[in-house]
């Protein structure tokens, strides 16, 4: 019964990949440590570019510079 | 001096579930534990029906089904 | 298919205890929401009073004074 | 390598304000623990006052009562 | 630069099974999303099949019945 | 209230300097948020270098290699 949490930066992450992400992390508990797919839940939290740093600066402002 | 994080799906709670949410788990570490309540923390987090899922499959994708 | 998370001090919590604290919590989500106890998970962490502070205190030093 | 998450009420809290959790957060692990700043994450989450709740009661109806 | 947080039961999970976690997590966010592995954070939880619920039901006495 | 989750590698960091991130993390938010200090939370975590990667390896592989 895994619980797996997955934050990435909110920039139009669409349904099908956050499908692919639920799938592939529940295939990976399967895999390794032969969990229970039924009872695995994985959560995706999309977080504001604002609100995501990183060395010290927003991802905002890393965008704005690459 | 507790911390209590219920993650649910966001579908339309009201205001008084979720007051009903943080006197119930406030009261339950009083209960339980005899904790002080003016410093238990609860936080409610709402996760879109995409970013939830359970045995491989979004929460949107089960909804649908039933 | 709620998640709870509770944190608390780890100051010799029982087994039935925790036992409590899950089925309270449990029972809450289905009280407050409908939600299925078949597909709820609580996640009890027993954080070290050194590692959890409060107004700027370890609890360990807070324990100390009272 | 640390990873900071730091759970604020969201009441209007600006750019510049994140920016400042940031760099604060990112700086006192460097201080305290040397640790490198290049991969420190620092990850802020504002909740909804009707979704935090402290002695039993939403930061929505505290703010109302003060 | 994304954060995934797996929790399972503390149930003799080898370094060798970790290890594996790891890079299945990380490389599923290249596959899905061409993140940079280099800045993606993985972070095991092993918990006391005490302090984890399912059912109302400690994991704990889930195991003895099974 | 604010609520500040401080996670480091399990490496014999000292009593004082978990006291030192508690009230450097607690003294941030009343600088830059005005928050009250006597309901701001500092949970710090611990984790073993084998249940923490980055760029697709473990931190006790990394610790190995440097």
């Amino acid at each position: 019964m895994p619980y797996v949490n997955i934050k990435i930066t909110d920039e139009q992450v669409t349904p099908e990949q956050k499908q692919a992400l639920i799938e592939g992390a529940t295939q990976l508990l399967v895999d390794v440590l032969n969990k229970n797919p039924k009872t695995t839940f994985v959560i995706i939290e999309e977080v504001n570019t604002d609100n995501w740093g990183i060395g010290g600066q927003t991802v905002t402002h890393l965008r704005k510079q690459s």
